[in-house]
C-alpha cells in the first residue's frame, strides 16, 4: 500500500505542471520559512492529543521522538518528494518512516492542513513583524541621537520645498521620530492581531475529538485563540493589516529619504554622507551617488504592491480555506515585508553616517527670506496693524529686495519703513536692531517656544518624550520575544516529560 | 487697497486654468465638507487668542460675532470669489466685511492655512470614521441576530467551494462577525489616531506669539495634540490608516457578499432575498438579480484604489506641507470611505432581507459526502487504525459511490466494510447504525463541540461574546460622539462669555 | 396598468436604500454623462429596426419623433423618477408618454440594457480619451517649442540628482517629448480598442430578431463590432487599458513635474515661473509656491488608484454582465481620467509660463565637476591609457579639488598632471588649453554629437522628428473626430428620412 | 594599484549593509538573468568600437577572446566579489584578468553602466514577453479546440450569475478567446516598445567618441533606437506597459477561472476535471479540490501588485538614471510576469483536462426559465403587443410557476394564455407547439443567429476568425524569435571576423 498524497479518491497522479508550479514552490517556501514552525506545531499538537487521551502514550512517544530527530537534522535532512504535494505530507512521511505508517498517521488526528497552514503563516508573520519592530526602534534611536546632537543646528524649514521659516535639524528629526512612533503602533497592532492561534479548527468545522485548543496555543506562544473555527481557517486579515502598516511606514521612510536626497544635492549641499554608504560611477569620476537613499525610496513601495496584490487576490474569495485567499494572494507579502525591514536598516545606516553642513544651513536661513514672517509679526506688535496688512507690507518688501538682487540679510530699517509707508499710506518707523533681530535665524528659533516648536527647550522635551515612548515600545517587543522563548521551553519540557514517560 | 489673496508678493493674478482647476474645486469641496469645521476652528482659535491676550477683547468680540453670523447663514450664505483662492480667504473676507479689514485680519494671527487645513481634514475624517463604525455595528447586530435565528440551521461548510463538512448558518455568521470585530478595531484605531489636534503649528514652525495649543484642542473635541509642529502640518498618516482599515473591511464585506452571491444562484438556491432588495431585467422576465450583492462586491474595492492613489501620491513628497502630500493625493479618499459606508448599509439590508432555504441546505449535507470525515474518525475509533488509513478507505468508498451514481445517504455498512477490506486487506465490520450516525449531518454538528466549533452550545457562546464585544465597541463610538457634543457646547459657552463681555 | 421598472416578476418595490444608493447615483451619472449618447443609440437602433423591418415605419416615426423632442429639450427636460431604476427606463417612459406605452415599448425590441450600457460606456470613454489625446498633443507642442528655444541652453545633466554631464535644456525637453510620444501611442491604442460596437448583443446571447449589427455601429461612429455577444456585454478591458495608459502617462508627467519642482527650489534656482501660475502663503509673505507642480504630482496618481480599484473589482467576476464588473468597479475611473486631463492642461501651462535662468545653469556646469568625464576621455586619447585608469586619475583629482574647496573651473594643467603622476606612477603632461577645453561645458555639449545626444544639431533632428510625429498623431485624433461628426450627420439624415416618410 | 570599484573618488570601502543589501542581491539577480545578455552587449559594443576605430584591432581581439571564454564557462565560471558592487565590474575584472587592466578597461569606452543596464533590462523583458505570448497562443488554441468540440453543447448563459438565456459552451469559449486576442495585442505592443536599443546613451549625454549606435542595435536584435540619450537611460515605461498588459490579461484569466470554479461546484456540477489536475484533502476523503483554478485566480493578481509598486516607485523620481526609478521599483516585476506565465500554463492545462456534463447543462436550460425571453418575443410577434407588455406577461407567468414549484419545461399553453389575459385584460391564445418551441433551449440557440450569436454557424465563423487571428499573432512572435536568432548569428560572425583578423 503506497501512502502517496493522492490517496484513494483520485485515480491518477498529478500532471507535471501541477508538480512544477504548485507543489514544488509551495514546498520549497515552507521548507525555507516554516520547517521549524511545523515541527513545533506538530509537537504541541501531539502533546495535547496525548494529554487529552486522544492518542496513547506509546504512540505519542514514538511520534515526538521522530520529530525531535527530524528537527535536529534540520531542513536539509528531510527527504523530499515533490509528488507528495507539500511539506506536511513529507514531514508525516518522515515520521512514519521513523516509526510506522500506523503511528505516523496519528500525528494528524483532529487536525487538517488548513489549521496547520493557518498556524504556520501566523508564526512566520509574527517573527517578521517582531524583526521589523526591532529595526524600527533602532531607527528611532538614531533619530533621537541625531536630534540631540542637532538641537541647536538652525536650518531652513521648507513648505512646498520653498524656504518657509527656520527650524532646527533637531526639530526635523523629532518630527520624523513622532511619525515613526505612530508607525510603530500600527505594526505592533498587527503583531498583536497575528499572535492568536487558529489551531484546532481542523478543516473548518473543528474536530469531533475531545481536544483542548488552549494547550497548543500556550505551548506555541500565542496570546489566545481565533475562536470560530471557520474564521480560523478563512482569515488572513492580520497579514493584510501587517502589509498596510508596512506600506504606511514605507511612506514615512520614503519621505525622510526624499528630504535627505534633495538636501544632499550639489545645489542644496546641506548634508553629506560618509563614503562608506555612497557609491560612485563607472564613467563619471566625480560622482558620489546617494544610492542608499534611492534604494530606500524604491523598495519602500514594495509593501504597497504586496498589499494591492493581496487585497485584490483575497477580496472576492469565499469566506473559507482556499489557495488564492490564503496563500497565492500573498506571494509578494514576504518580499514586501523584508524590503521594508531592509529599508529600516538602510535608514539607520544613512542617519549614522550623516555629515551636516551647519554653517551653510545657517547662512541659507539668513539669506533666503524665511525669517520675514517674524518681521511681519514684529510689525503687528509695533505698528498695531493687522497681520494681513503686515503680510502685504512684507510681501512688497521681499519683491523689492528680489528685484534688486538683495538677500534677506541686506534688508535695512529704511527699506522696512518705505514698504510700510507704501502699503499703509502713512509714516511708520522701526529700529535697525528690531529689524535685525526679527531677521535673525537664531532669534526666530528662540521665540518659537510653544509646545512642539523648534526652540531648543521644546525639542529637548520632545526628545525626552521620544526616549520614554521608544523605551516603552521596546518593552512591548521584549514581551513577545520572552513569551516565545518561554513557550518554546515549555514545549520542550512537555515533550521531555512524555518521552521520559512521565505524565504531562 | 484691495485685500486679494495674491498679496503684494505676486505681480499678477492667477491664470484662468489655475482658478478653474486648482482654486474652484478646492473651494467647493471645503464649502461642502468643512464650512462648519472651519467656523468652529476659527472660533476656538479666537477664543484662545483672546484668553492668551494675543488679541484684545474688543477685537475678539467683533470677530466672534461675525463668525456666529456667518455660521447661522450657512454655506449658501457665504459670498464666494474663486479668485480669492480658497475657502479660508473667502471666510476671512466675510469676517472683514462684517467688521473691518484691520479686525478681520487678526483672526489669522498665530496661525497658517497649513495648520488650519490639517485640523479641518482631521475633523472631516473623524466624522466619516465615526459614521462607518456606527454602520459597522449595525451590520454586526444583523449578523448576531441571524446567527441566533440559525443556530440550528445545518448547512454545507465549504472549502475550495467544495462541500467539506457540515456547519450551521449560525456558525457561519459568527465567523463573519468575529472578522468584523477585528475590522472594527482597525477603524477605531484609525479614529483614535485621527483625533489629535495639529492646531497651533502655524506654517510648520509654530508661532512666536504666546499661544496655548491645548485650549482649541479641547474646544474642538480632540484627545490631545500632534506635538511636533512640522509633524502637525506634514502628516496625513491617519488618513492612510483609515483607508487601509477600510480596504481590509472591504475585503471582509466582499467575501461575505461573494458567499451570498453564490448561494443565491439558481444551482445553489440555498438562500433567497425579499424582492425589495432585488432588481429585474429589462429584457429577461424571469430574472431577479442580486444587484445589491454585486454593488457591495464592486464598491468595496474603492477604498483600496483610494489608498493606492494616496500612498503613491504621498510617498515621495518632502516631509512638510505640500499640495500633493496633503490634499491632491487624497481626492479619492472621501469617495472611497463613503463607498465603504454604503457597502455597510447594503450588507445590513441584505442580511435583514435574507430568506433561508433550510430544508435544501440540510438535504445537501446528507447527500454531498461532507459527513464522511466523521465516518473516517469513526473507523479510527472502531478499527484502531490510523487516520491516514481511514482517510484512504473513505476516499475509496466515495469514489466507488460516485462511480455508481450514489449519494452519501445511500452508503451502507456493507459498502463501508468492503472498502475497509480493500484497503486494509483484512476483514472489518461496522453496524449500519454507526454508519448512519456518522453520516448524519446533525450528528456531525453535535460532536463538533470544542471551542469555536459549530455545535449549538458553542455558537451560543460566540453569540454571547459577540454581543458583549459589540456593546463595548458601541460605547467607544459613544465616547467620541459625547466628547464632540460636549466640546461644541464648551465652545459655544466660551464664545458666549466673550460676546457677553465676561472674562473667559 | 402601471409600467414601473419592477415589472410583474417582483412583488414589492425597492427598499429606500436601494433607491438612494443604487438607482439614484446611477441615474444621475448617466444623465450627466450619457444623456446624448443614449439618445443617439436609441435613434440608431430604431433606424436599424425600421430598415430591417423589425418594427413598422409608423412606429419608428413616432419613436424617433419623440427622441428628437427629448434630445432637443436636453437632460434637464427629462422628467425623472428614481424608482424607475435608471436613465433608460425613464427615457423609455418619456418616449411612451409622448407616444403610447405600446409604441414606446418597441424601442427596446431586440436589445437589452446590457448592450445599451456597454455601448454608452464605450462612447463615454472614447470621448474622454480623445480629449486626453488633444491635450497631450498640446503639451508636446509646448515641449517642442521650448526645446527649440533652448537648443543652446547648457544645463547640468543629473543622474541620481547629482551633476553628471552637461546637457541642454532643449535636449531635456526632447527626452520628455519622446517619452510622451510613447504615452500617446498607448492612449491611442486604448481609443482604438474602445471604438468597437457591442450593440446588438442584447442581454448576452444576441437577438432572435433579424437585426443588422453593422448599421448602428456605423451610425454611431464605431470602427467595427465586438463580435461575440457574450464578450460584448462582459468586457470592459478597453477601460482598464485606458486607465493603464493614463497611469503610465501620469508617471511621465509626474517625473517632469518633479524635475521642475526641484529646479525651482531656492537652492537650485535654475527656473522660475510667471506669477500667474504660482500661489503665495497666508502667513509667509516671501513665499511663491509652485502649487501647479504639486497639483500635477498629486493628481497624476489618480489614474493608478482607479486602475487598481477597477482591476481588483473586476478580476474575480464571472465573465458576463454584472454590476461590479461593468460599473461599480469603475466609479473612480472617470475622475482618474479627468485628473489626468487636468494634469496635461497644467503641464502645458507650467511650460508656457516657464522662465529660465540660463546664466546660472551654465555657471553651475562650469563649477560642479560634471565635465570631468570629458577630461578623462581626453586623457585616454592623449596619454594612451585605458578609460579605467583615466577614471581613477580624475576621481583622485576631484577629491583633491573638493578637499581644497575648489570648483571644477579652477582645475589647472598642473593639477591634472599631478593626479596623472599619482595614479600612473609616471610623468604625464597636458596643456592648459586642452584642460580648459575639456572642462568647457559648451565644448562638452558640442562633442556629444552622436545620434540622440545633446549637441544642437542632434537636438534639432529630434525636434524635426517630434514635429513630424506630433503632426501624424494629431491626424489620428482628427480621424476619430471626423468619423464621429460624419456618423452623427449620417444618423440625423437617416432619422430625417424616416420622419419624412422616405425609405432609408 | 588595486582596480576596485570604489575608485579614487571615495576614501573608504562600502559598509557591510551596503554590500549585503545593495550589491549582493543586485549581482545575484543579474548573474541569474543577465549573464548572457551582458556578454552579448559587451561583444556588440566592442565590435562597434573596433569598426569605428575607437579601439584598436589588437585590443578588440583580446577583449572579444576573453568574453568568448567567459561566456563558454557560463555564470558559474565567473569569479565574483560582492565588494566590486555589481556584475559589470566583476565581468570587466574577469576580462582584465584574462588580458590586462589596460586592455580590459577599454571594453567600457564610450559607455556607462547606465546604458548597459538599460539595455540588459530590455533584453530580459523582451524574452519574458515573448514567452508569455507563446503560452498565450497555446491557451487560445485550447479554447478554439474546445469551442469546436462544444459548438452544439447547449448551456445556461448567465448574467448576474443568474440563468439568463441559453448559449453554447462553444459560444462561451469564443468569447474568452476574443478577449484573449485583445490581451495578446496589448502584450505584443509592449514587446514592440521594449525592443529598441538604448545602447550608446552612456551615462545620459551620449558619448564624445565617434560611435555608431545602429551597429550594436542590429547585432542585439533590436528594431531601432531609443533616440534621445537621456530618455534612453531614464525610461522604463515599456516595463510598466508590460506589467499593465499582464495585469489586464490576469483579469481575463481570473474571470475564466472564476467561471470554471463555480461551474465545478457540487451544486452546479456542469464540469469536472481529470484527476491529474485536482488535489485532495489531508482530512476530508471525499474532496477533489480545484486548486488549479484557485492558483490561477490568486496568482493572476501578482502583476497588478508589481505594477502598483512600480508606478508608485517611479512616479516621483527625477527623469534620469536612478536606482529607484530604474531598478528597485521593479523588484516584483519579474515575479509578477512569471506568475502570469504560469497562470497561462495552468489555464491551458485546465482546459485540456476539462470534462463537460452536457446532459445536465441542457436539462438546466430547459428548467431554469432562461428561455422565457424567447417566449416573450413570440408573444410580441403573435399577439402584436409591445415587448414591454410581453415582458410583464412572462414576469407574471414565471412568478406563478415558481410559486407553484414548477420548472420552465412544465409551462403549458393554458398558463401562457392565462398570464396574457391577466396583464392585457383580453383573451389571447397560443398553441402548445409554439409554447414548447419557444421554450426549447436548442431552438433558442438556433434563432440567435445574428453576427456573434450562439447559433452554431455563427460560432463556426468565430472559430474560423480566431484561427486566422491566432495564426497571424503567432507569426508576430516568430518574427521576433527569428530576428533574435539572426542577430545572434550576425554577432558571432562579427566576433569571428575580428578574432580571425579580418576586417569587419
Amino acid at each position: 500500500m503506497d501512502h502517496s498524497s493522492v490517496g484513494e479518491r483520485l485515480s491518477e497522479g498529478p500532471a507535471p505542471e501541477i508538480v512544477e508550479y504548485l507543489f514544488a514552490p509551495r514546498m520549497k517556501n515552507d521548507l525555507d520559512k516554516n520547517f521549524f514552525n511545523m515541527g513545533e506545531i506538530n509537537m504541541a499538537h501531539v502533546v495535547m492529543l496525548k494529554r487529552q487521551g486522544v492518542i496513547e502514550h506509546e504512540i505519542a512517544t514514538q511520534i515526538l521522538g521522530a520529530i525531535r530527530e527530524i528537527e535536529a537534522q534540520g531542513p536539509t535532512g528531510l527527504e523530499l518528494d515533490e509528488a507528495r504535494e507539500d511539506l506536511y505530507f513529507n514531514y508525516e512521511h518522515a515520521v512514519a518512516s521513523r516509526t510506522s505508517p500506523g503511528v505516523g498517521g496519528q500525528m494528524h488526528t483532529a487536525r487538517s492542513r488548513n489549521d496547520l497552514g493557518a498556524t504556520m503563516t501566523r508564526m512566520q508573520t509574527r517573527g517578521v513583524l517582531a524583526s521589523i519592530l526591532e529595526e524600527l526602534a533602532r531607527v528611532r534611536d538614531a533619530l533621537i541621537s541625531q536630534a540631540q546632537s542637532h538641537i541647536d543646528t538652525v536650518m531652513p524649514g521648507y513648505t512646498h520645498l520653498q524656504p518657509a521659516q527656520p527650524i532646527t535639524l533637531g526639530h526635523y528629526f523629532t518630527a520624523i521620530e513622532q511619525a515613526l512612533s505612530r508607525d510603530f503602533e500600527r505594526v505592533l497592532a498587527a503583531l498583536e492581531k497575528t499572535n492568536h492561534s487558529p489551531l484546532g479548527a481542523a478543516a473548518l468545522a473543528g474536530s469531533g475529538y475531545s481536544i483542548n485548543r488552549d494547550i497548543p496555543a500556550e505551548l506555541l506562544g500565542f496570546d489566545g485563540l481565533i475562536v470560530n473555527t471557520l474564521d480560523s481557517v478563512a482569515s488572513r486579515d492580520y497579514l493584510l493589516e501587517a502589509l498596510a502598516a508596512a506600506s504606511i511606514l514605507g511612506v514615512t521612510l520614503s519621505r525622510l529619504a526624499q528630504d535627505l536626497f534633495v538636501w544632499y544635492s550639489w545645489e542644496f549641499r546641506m548634508i553629506d554622507f560618509r563614503d562608506r554608504v555612497a557609491s560612485t560611477s563607472s564613467i563619471m569620476p566625480q560622482k558620489k551617488n546617494p544610492v542608499i537613499l534611492e534604494t530606500i525610496k524604491g523598495r519602500s513601495s514594495h509593501a504597497l504592491g504586496a498589499l494591492t496584490s493581496a487585497v485584490a487576490g483575497v477580496r472576492s474569495t469565499n469566506y473559507t480555506n482556499l489557495v488564492d485567499g490564503n496563500r497565492d494572494a500573498f506571494t509578494a507579502a514576504w518580499q514586501g515585508l523584508e524590503s521594508l525591514r531592509v529599508c529600516l536598516v538602510l535608514s539607520r545606516l544613512a542617519l549614522e553616517n550623516l555629515v551636516v553642513n551647519k554653517e551653510l544651513m545657517y547662512q541659507r536661513c539668513a539669506e533666503n527670506f524665511s525669517t520675514v514672517t517674524e518681521l511681519a509679526d514684529t510689525m503687528v506688535a509695533e505698528w498695531k496693524i493687522s497681520f494681513r496688512e503686515a503680510h502685504e507690507i512684507v510681501g512688497y518688501l521681499v519683491r523689492t529686495a528680489l528685484d534688486q538682487g538683495l538677500s534677506a540679510s541686506s534688508i535695512t530699517s529704511e527699506m522696512v519703513e518705505e514698504a510700510g509707508r507704501h502699503v499703509l499710506e502713512r509714516e511708520v518707523s522701526m529700529s535697525q536692531t528690531l529689524v535685525s533681530d526679527s531677521l535673525s535665524p537664531r532669534r526666530n528659533i528662540e521665540v518659537r517656544s510653544n509646545v512642539g516648536g523648534p526652540a531648543p527647550e521644546q525639542v529637548q522635551e520632545m526628545i525626552k518624550a521620544a526616549r520614554k515612548s521608544c523605551s516603552e515600545h521596546r518593552s512591548e517587543i521584549s514581551r513577545f520575544r520572552e513569551r516565545w522563548s518561554w513557550s518554546r521551553e515549555k514545549l520542550d519540557q512537555a515533550v521531555d516529560e512524555i518521552l521520559q514517560g512521565q505524565p504531562a
